[in-house]
């Protein structure tokens, strides 16, 4: 008898972004992390930490990172979550709300690891496809009959912003969680966030992380904001000390930079647009992004199919995502680089496309 | 109906040491944590870490620290498994190998966080009693029926380490899984460690720390060796990036110090005997611990209890542990601090029973 839960052995592993070889210079897009460092308090807080901060350990509810937080968004720390990263979240919402048996539906394409975490928990996920321009059908959602509902708003890998009207159909329309996993938020226009429903509606958790605007993919450093209620669950259903003393601080550090965070956002938004009219110019079909990636179709052209130009990509050290996907297929999913790397990026497609 | 699953709903939360006030100078001796600090070149590759490393995503597979861990112990780095505290680890053991229904069984008294854990997995956990001088029931655990048995050893909160025989006994005469927490192994006597088990038997699991001895409790990492089988699927049911960038590097540097961390445990050694001494001196009833804390009873007097002599130790700004369980109530755990805390320590219970 294997010591192994057989729906353990039977999941897959989740497939991550090609890693760069090491000691290689190379541009990679394919992870969607910031090209610019974190704020240069995150780095002098990392450089303060003292020792006796590493040897004890951290205060357990994560109490100044929250007050901090709650500060900066206007929401009670006592309805704020801090985890090891939103995938850490994401696999306590399973834990806690959805269960063996359980269910969730979310739109097609979005986050993958949605999938992967919900079958390690023996929970279902549905696929609601999008339309054909991508746009989310919330009433195929609000249809499904899932247990919870998950929006990827902006939506990865398409970049797609959902209306806030909509997504309040959606909110409201429906009776059990829903989760709007807001990664990419910060990149996004004024009044995409649906901070707002978290007042008006009990069913509503948001979900946000510091990998993205705030360049902190490697402290592990995410949150979320819900009913008191649910937040409690979280906070009853978490490891005894799930964020560690460091990257908290670096978390706390970030916020208190605004000034920073508001101008890597800025930047990288300018590059999109710049990255984005290029890419058109070049023939290729662009989706409006609203984060901090693109996810295009490059010009019909005989033999040269999205996959190979991936390959391609990546023999000159430059790394975009191709997802092997029915409806991604024929599309690359590129993260906004530097201004550098997207001139090395638009070369070498010029090149190939010669 | 409430969003929240009812076995989450229904958990109390896990009782953790008091924290003292902050601001408030204090002796510190309630949760085992090291009083000495980490190694100066975990302190250096603090200082080390580049933007880079904050802003990029962590290599998921750990791999630089398994390989640190592998050179040091002797064991494959296929066969070790990293996580974020090993209290993460104590979480996916529930979720890969016990599950719904499941159930494991351990000694009582024990680290109470398994039967937390348990119960936040619904999976039930039955408490085995040691014998009445708190040594481990084996033949118990054996005939427990439950899918894995748990093993502190050195057990905690008292201190006693099972020899590696009896070790071995329970390990060849069980089916199922049996994971020994090895997190206070530093500390005990040469030959104590069940490491050698692992090239024998397939279904033992060995879990450690970098809390203790390595004085990391705020940096949160652990790790635990086992066949490989089990760490493939450790590795499928962990979230994507569940170590830190930063805290796998201090975890790398506090290996590669291994003279440092000797002198520490040499010197919380000889502080355990000199506070056991001096604790019999004065009528306690110490157990022979193996660790880094004491587990003792005061001597009886009248209208003195072990609960009011840990309120009185409070009062001094002196924490140490009392548990509120049938066979500990009499009783007393105090970390091992350094040497000036355990005079203070000493000098206040002087005062206390005088």
């Amino acid at each position: 008898m294997s010591i192994v839960l057989p729906h353990i052995e039977a999941l897959a592993t989740y497939a991550l972004g090609e890693q760069p070889p090491e000691g290689v210079p190379s541009v990679k897009l394919n992870q969607n992390e910031s090209p610019y460092p974190p704020s240069p308090r995150v780095l002098q807080a990392l450089r303060d930490m003292s020792e006796e901060e590493l040897r004890r350990y951290p205060d357990a509810a994560c109490v100044e990172l929250r007050k901090s937080l709650s500060a900066k968004l206007g929401i009670e720390a006592e309805r704020i979550f801090c985890g090891n990263g939103s995938s850490e979240i994401i696999s306590l919402i399973f834990k806690v709300f959805i269960g063996p048996g359980g269910s969730i539906a979310l739109p097609d394409p979005s986050f993958g690891l949605y999938h992967t975490v919900a079958a390690s928990y023996q929970a279902a996920s549905k696929a609601v496809p999008t339309r054909e321009d991508f746009t989310v059908d919330v009433d195929g959602l609000l249809a499904s009959g899932a247990k919870a509902i998950v929006l990827v708003n902006p939506n990865a890998p398409t970049g797609l912003l959902l209306s806030s009207g909509e997504v309040e159909r959606l909110v409201s329309g429906f009776p059990g969680l829903v989760v709007i996993d807001e990664a990419y938020i910060d990149f996004a226009e004024p009044g995409a966030s649906s901070l707002e429903l978290l007042s008006k509606y009990s069913n509503v958790m948001i979900l946000r992380t510091f990998s993205k605007a705030y360049a902190l993919c490697g402290a592990r450093v995410g949150y979320c904001m819900a009913d008191r209620s649910l937040i409690e669950a979280l906070e009853k259903g978490r490891d005894i000390y799930n964020v560690n003393a460091i990257s908290r601080k670096l978390a706390v550090a970030a916020i208190e930079d605004a000034g920073y965070v508001n101008d890597t956002i800025a930047r990288s938004n300018r590059s999109r647009s710049e990255l984005t009219a290029r890419l058109r110019k070049m023939g290729f079909d662009v989706l409006p992004s609203q984060t901090n990636f693109v996810l295009c179709a490059p010009p019909v052209q005989e033999g040269i199919t999205a996959k190979h130009i991936e390959e391609r990509l990546t023999e000159a050290h430059i790394f975009v995502r191709h997802f092997d996907h029915p409806r991604l297929r024929g599309m690359l999913r590129i993260s906004i680089g530097t201004e550098s790397e997207i001139q090395q990026l638009l070369s070498e497609l010029v090149r190939i496309l010669a």
